[in-house]
């Protein structure tokens, strides 16, 4: 069993050390993971210029590979041929925060899990939902879970096109209160602008505002971390509107919904 | 009625242009695009730099905006204030690629209309199908069909969290065989890496290979435009795999899916 461990804020963040330790009793681990932060930054292949992969080594004296790639760049050099030997598992975090509702399409985190399941091995991500301004982070508890999800994984497989989203609520061990499955939840962003004039009076804008929150209904991401469980969203590539389908063929008043557009 | 068109490939690019003429006729038109390509870029959400916004004059004489954030940026700038009127719909475009099946969660085309439904304003994406080896590009078929696709948006709406996906054939009007509801189908990637070595002998990377090209099923995306259709298809911002969660609730045995995940 060989699994591949990245992330999204750099080679170098506790996350990753802690998500690395507890998949080594799977098989191997092999680290390869952007030598920066690339939090928010989406599903990216970088294909305008080469990438770079170097050694560097992880704070307990273990050898990992850094690139100047994406999370999914890191993850495509990696199962393109960089890391030579087959890979049966793409696992991503630890992200400091959570990845819940419709911050998927945005996290680095859960798009490097994505883009294993596009080269058809199964991808996990997972998240810490960390409180705010919280000190130094234990990424221990959410480890061990992540480890006890991937050992199912392992055992049973995933579906194809799917990858599971993981989050869990920053408590101890004893505090979890176990597992539930989930569907991704309505996040609420309440982005706002933060307009400021540079030394030579020009404008420049931050996009910032408050931490986003989230509908807390039962069975969503959302919920369960609330409700102190570790939240496992199974995610699908295919983002078909299925339910809108039959109303847009309606649009055009034909049964096969064909017409020419020509105005 | 207000239309925000953005991009993803930069302001001055010939196919907003054309997409910025077409949607003039619905009401007033603002443009704010990137000031340089951000193609396979992914949703960005950009909140460790402040962003800077600059008027520039598109080829026709016609004012526009241009940010050094992202297509989304663009969007999230847009409509926290930078523009101040009421923005009714986002329209991003027009690509000179198609952007089908998978491709949909890097593309910056994509990702800007998601942005838009994120904050509740509808958004399309629109996309050319061009063959590979192609000259100068003709966006006047697409940027019409786009046209007939939103004058439908604009008389009945988008349902929530939906976002439509329109990829058109490169063919003459007089070509296209109509407009096809569609499902994201299924593209095959034929990623590859070249590794080259640099003057110094140390080794770099580039992300290549062939172009992608697509299980030509019916009813999909792809399957449309092989067929010389217009594609249009929803998508949602949920990307819950409903069908994995009756599983992987068995995989704990446990009737609600909850079990403690202490190893």
């Amino acid at each position: 069993m060989h699994i591949l461990v990245t992330n999204d804020d750099g080679v170098l963040a506790p996350g990753l050390l802690a998500l690395a330790q507890e998949m080594r009793p799977f098989g191997q681990v092999t680290v390869l993971a952007p030598d920066r932060n690339w939090s928010a930054s989406g599903h990216v292949k970088t294909m305008e210029r080469p990438l770079r992969v170097r050694e560097v080594t992880l704070a307990d004296g273990t050898p990992a590979l850094t690139s100047d790639g994406a999370p999914s760049d890191c993850v495509a050099l990696a199962l393109l041929g960089v890391v030579p030997e087959k890979i049966d598992l793409v696992v991503s975090g630890i992200n400091p925060n959570a990845n819940i509702g419709y911050d998927v399409t945005y996290s680095g985190t859960v798009t490097a899990a994505m883009e294993a399941v596009i080269s058809g091995v199964p991808g996990v991500a997972v998240s810490l939902d960390s409180e705010p301004g919280h000190g130094e982070l234990d990424y221990g508890p959410a480890a061990r879970a992540a480890a006890h999800v991937v050992a199912q994984v392992l055992k049973r497989g995933l579906p194809a096109g799917v990858l599971l989203n993981v989050n869990v609520p920053q408590r101890s061990e004893a505090e979890l209160r176990g597992i539930q499955i989930t569907r991704q939840g309505l996040r609420v962003y309440r982005d706002a602008l933060d307009t400021r004039r540079d030394p030579r009076g020009r404008p420049y804008y931050w996009i910032g505002g408050d931490l986003p929150t989230g509908v807390d209904a039962a069975g969503t991401d959302f919920g369960a971390l609330r409700a102190g469980y570790v939240s496992v969203t199974p995610l699908q590539l295919d983002l078909t509107a299925r339910e809108a389908l039959d109303a847009l063929r309606g649009w055009w008043d034909s049964p096969s919904g064909a017409e020419n557009p020509a105005v």
